[in-house]
């Protein structure tokens, strides 16, 4: 298989595609064409779990994310770097790390 | 099981117990009684796998790193927060960290 060169979002895109994600709590970062939420578990064991998932899908993808990890927070920062900014495939590793943190709620 | 309470290093310890982390590539921390290492990996797959080795450790021990990751790279910061201080918990993890670490050199 091979993956496609990610393309950035257009100035008509972004609205409409970024919409559904800001609304499931994600935040345009300052400063940075990214997006970033932060999300909490219970503990160490579900904050990695989730982490796993997130870690098979992104190689899967060879798209990666920024996340720092201390105990039960993660907090993750999405950007493609291939076109210094943001692009659909940050919004579907943003779709990806929302499902798997629903498998904690 | 049980977890005992972790104990801060006193200062007698300190340089003794210090000096082979410091050697091995770890710094003090600036303005926080704690130990900092930057590892850099081939690619995302080795970096997650060192990740997922500390992690199950990690939770082993009960004590957990501050750890940042964007493809090949962490960043791990440990103290102990039970003491607020560095005690042997965070050089224990420093040891099973550069541990792994050796399993990709």
């Amino acid at each position: 298989y091979f993956i496609l060169q990610a393309t950035k979002l257009s100035e008509e895109q972004r609205p409409v595609l970024l919409a559904p994600v800001l609304s499931r709590g994600w935040a345009i970062v300052e400063n940075r064409d990214a997006i970033f939420k932060n999300y909490k578990f219970e503990n160490f064991q579900q904050a990695f779990a989730f982490m796993s998932y997130v870690a098979l899908n992104a190689e899967k993808m060879g798209h990666h994310p920024e996340w720092f990890n201390v105990y039960n927070r993660v907090d993750i920062t999405l950007t493609t770097h291939d076109c210094s900014g943001l692009s659909d495939r940050d919004l579907q590793l943003a779709g990806i790390a929302d499902e798997a943190a629903g498998h904690f709620v």
